[in-house]
């Protein structure tokens, strides 16, 4: 059995949402599984000297304009929710609370998180409407509350984001890890099915 | 007769390089031609507070490393040079110059300096080495030495420069526009070629 794919993303990240829904068609079509690793990409951008794409002059309208586009072709909700982008924060140490217990949960729990907030609008930065998601997923509230404050669970969280900046090199969101070989971007979901149809170049 | 794809690509960035390795046969396969506009993508980082992508921490060993991979699936020879990045500006206002004079000369003095610098490591920033470069396009040397000091021909490059940055939006390179539709990054052509064929969506 070869290794999962990693799928390093960040709640908050537009390209990675739109990675997010076809992410798992491709690995599946390879035979390959998807490990869901959520992080907090502010961490990263403290690294790289990064920010939101948005927030550049010129790049900002651009990347608004390609991410509708993107998402247009796969046949993809989306709108560019306001705030953006918001603290993931919370939804991401509910995600590795639930992996822990059941990762068929946590995994429709990120893409009910992905999708209230590039679908459907809903301010994911805020802990209330993440409790409410996990709550609509058919979760505890009283559960939830205790996990989003758990040291435990935060160390999850930090250790993860620690891992990706600091060992993985990840600097971007989506950002996929097949066999050791980085490819970074939404754009490169179509060179990472390629490469797993041929064995890499 | 469909307007040409504009082109618009620094000498000194690698993923314009690429680029301009592929957007020829897609623009032919749509009935299309290209309109080649080199411009200084420095000015454009002064407006967008960008830089090259490999003086950013972690960004720039994965950009070098993706270069390559890109390269070589497409069957294109690329060593990223060094120094890097050079002053293209000699080079942008012999383009200009010669494009006035024969289109088609211009197009292959521009292929030229992409092979010098990419694939044969020669320092294209060296306005001697981009005079070389045109003496063995067959041109003459004392034309060439009047032409990048000609103050016509300066002016040519910084009005480019100005009307990819002001008027169209441009801030990286390669950045390809299609009837009125912006498209930045190597990336991207193959969603030139999808939007082409389908008429946009």
């Amino acid at each position: 059995m070869s290794d999962p794919i990693e799928f390093w993303f960040d709640f908050s990240s537009p390209y990675a949402y739109i990675a997010a829904q076809r992410i798992e068609a491709v690995a599946e079509k390879h035979g390959r599984t998807v490990a869901w690793r959520p992080f907090l990409l502010g961490v990263a951008f403290r690294e790289t000297d990064g920010r939101p794409l948005t927030h550049f002059p010129l790049k900002g309208p651009y990347s608004a304009h390609d991410m509708a586009r993107t998402a247009r072709e796969h046949g993809i909700d989306f709108a560019l929710p306001e705030p953006f982008p918001v603290n993931s924060m919370v939804a991401a140490r509910v995600f590795y609370w639930l992996n822990d217990r059941d990762p068929d949960q946590a995994l429709a729990f990120a893409k009910a998180v992905y999708r209230a907030y590039f679908a459907d609008g809903r301010n994911i930065g805020e802990p209330a409407v993440v409790l409410e998601i996990a709550v609509e997923q058919g979760l505890d509230p009283d559960d939830l509350k205790a996990a989003a404050e758990d040291p435990a669970v935060k160390e999850k969280l930090k250790q993860a984001t620690a891992e990706a900046v600091q060992e993985k090199g990840v600097f971007g969101a989506p950002f996929m890890i097949v066999d050791g070989e980085p490819f970074w971007g939404a754009d490169r979901i179509d060179v990472v099915d390629r490469w797993l149809e041929t064995g890499g170049w």
